[in-house]
C-alpha cells in the first residue's frame, strides 16, 4: 500500500498526495460541461454550501478537504454524511485543493453530488407559489443568481427551456449559495412548458420590453410561471403570444434593458408582494 | 517610415500589425488596475458601448478597430468623432483586435476615454431622484451591473465607500452596459458621505438584514441616497446607525441574503415606485 493511499482513521478516507490520483482528475473534469453530462453529477465548493446539501438531504458522493482540517468540526460532520451517504473521502494536500477549487479564495471542502433534473411531466405546480422558466439563457453567473433569488422569494424552482448554459456549472452553483440544492430544476421545450401551463392552470407571465402593462399593475395568479427570455435577444415572439400576460419594467434613464438576474429579481419581488396581499398599482 | 505605421486615408489613422506596438500595449495595459490608475483612463469594447459614449459627448482618447471595417459605417462615425476630439485612430489587424478585447465575442472596436470621477463635495443632489453609496463592493460585475440599474431607474449616480472594485474595470464596464458613462460615479469615505448627506438633507435608507422596516413599508424621500454594504459583511453597524431608515428584504425560503446587485435592483424599483406614487404597503 503506498503512503498516498493509506486509509486514514477512524473513516477510512483515502489520503491523496497526487494531482493525478484519478478520483481528483474525476472532480476536476466535472469543470467541464461535457463530464458533467457523462457523469450526471457536479461539483460544489465550500463548507456552507456542501454542509446545506447536506442538511437538505442530498447524498455527498465524493468528499475532497483539506487533510490537516480532517478533525475540524464541520469538515468531521461532512466526512460522517458523506460515509453515510456511501461517498467517498478524500483527505488532500493544500495544493490538490487550490487545484479543484476555482475561486480565487480556495475553499476548504469540494463536494460531489448527483444533478437532480426534474421531469416536468411530473412536477404539479398547483400548490406552489411561482416557478421561473429562462429561455436560452447564455450566462451561468446569471442563472446562479436567478436560483439564489428563486429561493429568496420562495419560488419551487426553474424551468430551463431550449439551448442554456448549466445549473451545475461552477459558476452557477456558486452564484446560486446553495439554491442549486434547494431548488427544483426541470429543462422543457418551448411547447411543452406551455402545455404543462394550461394543463395545470398555471397563470404565465412573460417580461417584454414593450410588454402590455407595466409590471406593478399586473396580478401574479398563483400557480405563477415567470417567462423570462435570453440575455441579448429577449423572448422570441411565439412565447410572447403564448403568455397569460405580458408586464415590461418601466426604463426611467438611458439604457434599454437591465441584467436578465436583475430583471427576473424585480419581477420575482413584485409577485411576491402581490401573493401577500400588496395591492396592485395603478389599480 | 514602415509599412506598419503607415497613415490610412482619409482620416490619417496609423496602421497597427504588431501587437508589440506601443499604443496596443497601452490598451492592454488598462486591463490592470494598477495603469488605469496612472493613466486615469479605461477601455470599453463594443461599437455600442463606444457609440453610446461618443453621443453623450464623453471624448474618445483612443479608438483601435479593424482595418477592414474602416468604412462601416459605424466605425467610420467613430473615427471621425475621436478625430475631432483629438483622439488616436488605430487601425488594427483582427488578431490585435482579439488581443485587445477581453470578451469570449471579441468587438469590432475598443475605445479608451478618460476616468470621470466627480467629487463628493460638487455634487449637489437637490433635484436628484436617488444615489446609490456602496460600502466596500467587491464583485466589478456587481458594481457594473448596479450601475446599469441605477441608469435603469433614473438614479444620478453611484458613490464608492472604502476599499472597492474598480467601476473602470473591463468587467465592471461591460457589466454596466454604457452605464459608466451616463452615471456620475464618486469616491468618499463613509463619515463623508454622512456629512454630505446631512449637508443637503438627503435621506439615507441602508439595507440590512435585520433592518427595522419591510422594504416595501419604506418612504424613500428624494433626494434618496440608497446605501449598501460589502457582498460578504454587508452595512457595518456605525454605518447601519447612521441610516434614516433601515429596510430588508423578506426572505422565504432557506437562503438568508440575496445577491448584492440584486439587492440593489429590488430596493431601487421599489424606491422609483414610490417617487412615481405608489402608496407605501402595508401603509
Amino acid at each position: 500500500m503506498r503512503e498516498a493511499d493509506r486509509p486514514a482513521e477512524p473513516l477510512g478516507d483515502r489520503r491523496v498526495t497526487s494531482p493525478a490520483n484519478p478520483a481528483v482528475k474525476r472532480i476536476r473534469s466535472l469543470a467541464q460541461r461535457k463530464y458533467r453530462d457523462l457523469t450526471g453529477q457536479f461539483m460544489a465548493e465550500g463548507l456552507r454550501v456542501v454542509t446545506e446539501a447536506c442538511d437538505l438531504g442530498v447524498p455527498l458522493r465524493l468528499l475532497a478537504y483539506a487533510a490537516e482540517e480532517a478533525d475540524h468540526p464541520v469538515v468531521a460532520r461532512l466526512r460522517e454524511a458523506c460515509r453515510a451517504a456511501g461517498g467517498e473521502g478524500l483527505a488532500v494536500t493544500r495544493p490538490i485543493l487550490e487545484k479543484l477549487s476555482r475561486k480565487d479564495n480556495p475553499q476548504s471542502v469540494v463536494g460531489v453530488f448527483d444533478q437532480a433534473w426534474a421531469a416536468l411531466d411530473a412536477i404539479d405546480p398547483t400548490d406552489d407559489f411561482c416557478w421561473v422558466a429562462l429561455e436560452g439563457i447564455k450566462d451561468p453567473g446569471n442563472l446562479g443568481t436567478i436560483l439564489r433569488t428563486a429561493d429568496g422569494v420562495g419560488a419551487a424552482g426553474v424551468i430551463l427551456l431550449g439551448a442554456t448554459c448549466d445549473p451545475y456549472s461552477p459558476e452557477a452553483v456558486r452564484g446560486s449559495m446553495g439554491a442549486v440544492f434547494s431548488r427544483r430544476i426541470a429543462r422543457a421545450d418551448p411547447d411543452g412548458l406551455v402545455a404543462w401551463c394550461r394543463r395545470h392552470g398555471a397563470h404565465l407571465v412573460g417580461s417584454a420590453p414593450h410588454g402590455a402593462i407595466d409590471y406593478r399593475a399586473a396580478a401574479y395568479r398563483r400557480p405563477l410561471v415567470l417567462l423570462m427570455g435570453n440575455e441579448q435577444s429577449g423572448l422570441p415572439a411565439p412565447l410572447q403570444r403564448a403568455c397569460d400576460t405580458l408586464v415590461s419594467l418601466p426604463m426611467r434613464g438611458t439604457a434599454d434593458s437591465l441584467n436578465l438576474s436583475v430583471a427576473t429579481a424585480v419581477l420575482l419581488y413584485e409577485a411576491l408582494g402581490n401573493r401577500e396581499g400588496r395591492p396592485v398599482w395603478p389599480g
